[in-house]
């Protein structure tokens, strides 16, 4: 998506190898005009995928999600990161570690919001480990839903999580998708169309 | 708010005395056509304010913020709820009780996101105590900027806070006031509009 990949060149920050900081228009001051454009990219890329929910991980995949949500005319399911282990029935709960935090969570969800007839797209900010993405495909499989598709703002292809997502079988479309990132240069990939 | 007072009373969930769980709606799934007349409400009233930007407390807060922010046509700004001290210029902090954890965060704002032109519209999803929203409103003027507003989603008007703001000379609205909450019923303040 090109006009992500600008906001990227023009305002991320990387301060160490790896690490890419996009505070300035997605994870503390929100750009919100960027976000009513991804929300129309990731719905018109699955939109033949019958898509009854969306499912997003606190907190900065949030606005990316609800925009996407809004776009398709569905409900957003939010994940929340629980530092204890809660005791109900009702509730699944998928132990994560952070991979920026190096910490662990467990990834929760209640039951009663997603069915056997619920088809979900995850939406999340990053694409690192992947981590976070396969624990919330897991939660919504646990719950009965199937995963229809992964949208990903950021992807950094460099690191292990979008080999993981394919590997496991999941249809994952990322808008930027980076290759080399430093101090000095940011590199994409270009998204393979397959017609 | 007609349409959120309707939710509140046929998804809210009191478990106990003065606690109200709005999960259905608003906390973990998000009802998206809500959000969006809940951020056209909050942009209607606050339209002669002169808004350069609008502020939120993750995680909650984010969705009807965002909408909020898209109808007004200005950035949103997520405040951080961080668990250690930032020990940087750029960053302001305030230490915070959160009374549904009793626990302690601090919200944190990059200074570089606020100037002194700003005028910036808070917004959250629950005021009971006021101890985020006056956080928020003190990060807000430490940056320099002005607090033009405060718009809160679901207000507990028998909890401290709306009455704090208001002794701060803040310009709070509440969408929904409840005056009372049991298990057995959920009741309603009208909010004055005072032409």
């Amino acid at each position: 998506m090109k006009l992500l990949e600008e906001k990227i060149l023009k305002y991320g920050n990387v301060p160490t190898e790896d690490v890419l900081k996009v505070d300035y228009f997605l994870n503390h001051q929100v750009d919100t005009v960027l976000m009513q454009e991804i929300g129309k990219e990731f719905a018109e890329h699955f939109k033949y995928k019958n898509i009854t929910k969306v499912a997003t991980i606190e907190s900065s995949g949030i606005a990316p999600a609800l925009m996407t949500a809004i776009a398709l005319g569905v409900e957003l399911i939010i994940l929340k990161k629980q530092s204890d282990k809660v005791l109900s029935e009702d509730i699944l709960q998928v132990k994560t570690k952070s991979f920026t935090k190096n910490t662990y969570y467990d990834l929760t969800l209640s039951k009663k919001y997603i069915s056997t007839d619920d088809n979900v797209l995850i939406i999340d900010d990053f694409l690192a480990n992947g981590a976070a993405a396969s624990s919330a495909c897991k939660l919504i499989e646990m719950a009965g839903g199937t995963v229809a598709g992964i949208g990903i703002v950021i992807e950094k292809s460099f690191q292990p999580g979008r080999e993981l997502l394919d590997n496991l079988g999941f249809d994952v479309y990322s808008l930027a998708r980076i290759s080399k990132l430093s101090p000095e240069k940011i590199e994409f990939l270009e998204e393979l169309h397959i017609c």
